[in-house]
């Protein structure tokens, strides 16, 4: 039998090793916190590696995502489905082992991290889905919901301020499933933390109502598992436990130095380090007894087939509730689904009210909600404004997990990534609102949602000038063209209720990638259309106005701008003038259709083109051209009433129309 | 002579006045937060109501934004030129009154808030600088740099992560001199903090290291000055003052409840609040005894006065330092400074040197920094890699305030918040470095530079798939896009070390407004050219090689790119083909050459355009139109040496000439 540290030094083997081929890589922080990762691997973690998908494994998120070879190292020797040629294949083109671990890339990663901070707040997202689904689904003497959520971390997470929005909620919400470890080495980056990291962080977590376990070793294996017996013995608040470790531990130069935290060690350093630690196989070998003690896949099968045990029995108890168990990990739609969305449709097609997209998309969520659990919706302590709550909302709160709804406070980085920590663990569809302008302090996690292709949601309303008195620091003026050019992103941004009927199902139904949508704060009118027109809102971009022939102008719009150019149609076509008026509420969605319908609603030869959006002009350049024109915002907006402030930027269908006719005379 | 109270009343008179007046805006804070200001203003704030711009004036910060009225109504009441007229005309358009605090509209506001958290950090960069200042200006027995920074905030700004990433390098650097005041009302929009924000704030900020007067009440001016007094006991640590406070105080009905918090109270509430309060007079009027009581403009006078005699005996004893401080205030150039420039230039067109442009940046940074002793550096624990420091370089930390280097931590948003308001305060231009994918954490801290056209100069490193192995979550692709979207941001993107001597001169001489500098990890070819062409690149894009007579197809790029797409030129000059290739480093300023120049780089008659960014191609339609090509990268980049990922996105000369030659054929 191999001791624990030279378990744990086939991972600091690895990881140095394949850093030294890559020619580039961290191997600081997987040697540091091999010992910690070893016993929690070894003792504690549930898991298959025959089945990285089983629903009630233990999650891993390793935050300090730079250590990637930590986590590839502690699949390949447990047995998931990455090879030693994978692991020579880090940070290679289409290898399973990227610089960072990327989520759908090799089996077992649980998240894309390297961001700092954000695979935490995942974690927190997953631990808090496990106990509301724990809530909703499990039964006395059924526990089909039951795992842990563990998830390493390096001071940079700790540094950033997403770390305080996630932790502080993770702390209110109790989530004593969720152990974290603080890799506290001293290092980073720039060299020893002291400089420019002074908290007490357990005093910190301590104020977050976190129970800490302060000052482990980390290299010790026996006082690892009793830091963590404690950790998983306190159930009503989240652990932190803190780590001692050394940076790079093994190495006999450069352990302790921010010189092996992103750099290979050196061929040299790396024999010393064999030497030191008494590892003297050759780089990625691996001897047979190694991967004895390190395989998880007989005790992974064995804890997987209990737990099928135990949900036949819920399932013979509950038919239904496993049924719908099963269609929610799966993110399958319910049977009524199309007929909740054509009648929801259909009702606000005859009902034709003017009111604000927020409001319409309230309307929204109200209407498909009821047929959809598995919705679970907050707000960045924009509730009221958002309008994200419905009838059935029911807040969760520390000792209340059964719920459908997260009050996030003032937190939107916090609230998006727990979101996407949501999605991730399964059984819920997540949306979150805040402003479309503060979508900028969660940027990145709203990126990261879309490079991992989960489906978050976001709800951002008061997107525009249209919310008035606010000012400029509050009205969104580039938001929309931004959202747009992240990739798979998919940005809506309806005209009344009817396309935010639609938006809402295009979100939910879409299940690769998250969706943004952007809804006014003013009133808009409703738009009349053929039902034609309404199954081709879901093409992203329509005919709302034709005319008969070849128009002599075309005019697109989005949300709140339609009915301007609406009117402004009217007018010219008053004056003999051919208008045709795209409503163009998704550009991703309207960019996907095949070119016969992209040509039929944007001729190629018709270039008397004008766009209107209440935002930056030059987004617009790829649907108008160099000759045509667009109707926006390039500097900063007002604070006025919303109006006044159409006005003074000129977003009136009087200057719409006048714009037309001068292209056009 | 009134009592305190009804000094304090005149703040909530106005306050909810002027709200239903506007019928729109926040009450709650400025009646909640009305006997702290009365407290801090007419008994400790050293300032001059007749120069705001008065050098050693205390520094006031509002991060509570929302609660402008509170601000405005201190303007007016101690004499600042904020009529009576001017608070009627709260909300409206182009007020000095805007609904948020608009640095630039009114006298005596310091710093745009509402963007939650930010205020709070830009109060830290304000109280930094001081502390710098002082260290570099000071001298025995002249101490002309001796000023308080005093913040407000609330709930809000606590739970923005931002708040945590500043907060913790405030109590890192020691900020004596910074007074933070915690309207600690217990309501945020959504209701009752205590479903969402449960954090032990106190003991949250002890572990920052800061000095915390816990649970004082807000309502009793006593107390407060107390408190007041203590926090300025305590010299070598921030404070923080807890108060008590009931939101919308004297309102009978709506105190204490998130009803007062954003909306008018309605016109019986108004009447009960006056009857409650004793507050008889009408809106908008306010009693000669209560100017009197509030009025700053004798003691503003005396107190500069005062300063002035300091000043003008530091100047007799320190005429050259003298000399400089007050060039270091105005923000003017050292007279060195062209000639400085010139001969970088002509140095580094000299030198021909292929390197990288982060390496070019510093190579700049070296050449100007001797010269400009107000450039203050710093990164977000990425010094070694965005190479933001320089030979000489002294870095400040807790103990050691004289220094030009920052090491800022993981914290970017913090980072560029503090970079805002060090350069609010005046003596510095700050410049801070991160990857340009972690521009995103700092987002809305990156546009409120921009909003309040400060000079806050962003170095963003690593700005393409050209970094590599770290993967996707590290390659930038829509960033340089979504930069260039901000309205007023200037974004460089140099392709040599020439262009980035070029990009830094722009960045420091343009005073109204911040830089964003893209830098790539790797190295990229010089290019040659003429001195003309050395002086275009001012102008934001030029001809960097150009063909005889009309070209047949015209090639412009940006930073990395530009070699690309020279090798291409070639390639297709040998086939006969015209090519010119434009070199773009700045489309901001390109943009805002007269339309000869346009005209002359890009003739309108040349539509076979081609773009290439190693970013999202819309961008460029702006440039090329419908019929012009893009070549770029419109999906997440991928994980693998450098010149692979080139090649797996088709980024290559070959490709680029493939794709010219199509186009013209």
């Amino acid at each position: 039998m191999p001791s624990r540290r030279e378990l744990a030094n086939a991972i600091r083997a690895l990881s140095m090793d394949a850093v030294q081929k890559a020619k580039s890589g961290h191997p600081g922080a997987p040697m540091g916190m091999a010992d910690i990762a070893e016993v929690l691997w070894n003792d504690f973690l549930k898991h298959n590696p025959n089945n990285p998908q089983w629903a009630d494994r233990d999650r891993f998120v390793l935050s300090n995502g730079h250590g990637s070879m930590l986590l590839y190292s502690l699949l390949h020797l447990s047995g998931y489905d990455v090879s030693m040629e994978d692991i020579k294949q880090f940070r290679q083109l289409h290898s399973k082992t990227p610089g960072h671990p990327e989520y759908g890339y090799a089996p077992g990663v649980e998240t894309t991290t390297g961001p700092l901070g954000q695979g935490l707040s995942n974690a927190v997202g997953m631990a808090l889905a496990e106990k509301i689904l724990a809530s909703q689904f499990n039964r006395d003497g059924h526990e089909i919901v039951d795992h842990y959520t563990y998830v390493f971390l390096g001071d940079g997470c700790l540094m950033e301020g997403i770390s305080h929005e996630s932790c502080s909620l993770a702390g209110t919400w109790g989530l004593g499933k969720l152990v974290a470890f603080y890799d506290d080495n001293g290092i980073s980056i720039d060299g020893d933390v002291a400089g420019w990291f002074t908290d007490d962080t357990p005093k910190r977590f301590e104020a977050y109502g976190w129970h800490v376990v302060r000052s482990v070793d980390g290299h010790d294996p026996e006082a690892m598992r009793q830091a963590i017996e404690e950790a998983r013995s306190v159930t009503d608040k989240p652990s932190l436990i803190c780590c001692k470790t050394l940076i790079g531990y093994g190495a006999p130069n450069l352990a302790g130095s921010h010189d092996c935290h992103g750099a290979p060690l050196g061929e040299d350093e790396i024999a010393a380090t064999r030497d030191k630690l008494g590892w003297s196989h050759p780089p990625f070998e691996i001897p047979e007894e190694i991967y004895e003690g390190w395989n998880g896949a007989e005790k992974g099968r064995a804890a997987e087939a209990a737990w099928d045990e135990k949900f036949a029995a819920y399932k013979a108890a509950y038919p239904e509730l496993a049924a719908e168990f099963q269609r929610r990990l799966q993110n399958k739609l319910p049977e009524n689904w199309e007929a909740t969305v054509t009648e929801a449709l259909q009702a606000a097609d005859s009902k034709a009210e003017k009111i604000a997209t927020r409001k319409a998309s309230q309307n929204a969520i109200e209407a498909y909600a009821p047929v959809l659990p598995e919705l679970l919706g907050g707000s960045a302590d924009l509730t009221g404004s958002n309008l994200t709550h419905w009838s059935g909302s029911k807040v969760i709160g520390k000792t209340i997990a059964e719920g459908n709804y997260l009050h996030y406070g003032v937190r939107e980085f916090g609230m998006s990534a727990i979101m996407n920590g949501i999605a991730l663990h399964g059984g819920f569809i997540p949306y979150g609102g805040t402003f479309l302008m503060f979508s900028e302090y969660a940027r990145n996690a709203v990126r990261m949602s879309a490079l991992m292709g989960v489906q978050s949601i976001f709800v951002y309303t008061h997107d525009s000038i249209g919310l008035g008195e606010d000012g400029p620091t509050h009205q969104a003026v580039e938001q929309a063209a931004t959202l747009r050019y992240i990739p798979r992103m998919s940005v809506w941004r309806p005209c009344d209720a009817v396309e935010s009927l639609v938006a809402w199902r295009a979100a939910i139904e879409r299940k690769e990638g998250p969706t943004s949508m952007l809804f006014s704060r003013q009133g808009v009118p409703p738009q009349k259309r053929t039902p034609k027109q309404i199954e081709d809102i879901r093409r992203g971009g329509y005919i709302l106005r034709d005319t008969d022939g070849r128009p002599d102008v075309i005019i697109m719009a989005t949300g709140s701008e339609v009915a301007l150019a609406m009117e402004a149609a009217e007018t010219l076509a008053g004056k003999g003038i051919k208008v045709r008026v795209v409503s163009m509420p998704c550009t991703d969605v309207f960019d996907a259709q095949d070119e016969t319908y992209r040509e039929a609603v944007l001729p190629s030869d018709v270039r008397a083109r004008l766009a209107v959006e209440a935002g930056v002009t030059d987004y617009w350049r790829k649907y108008v051209g160099l000759e045509g024109k667009v109707l926006g915002i390039d500097t900063f907006g007002e604070s006025a009433p919303a109006p006044e402030v159409y006005k003074h930027f000129g977003l009136t269908p009087e200057n719409l129309a006048k714009i037309a006719e001068d292209m056009i005379s």
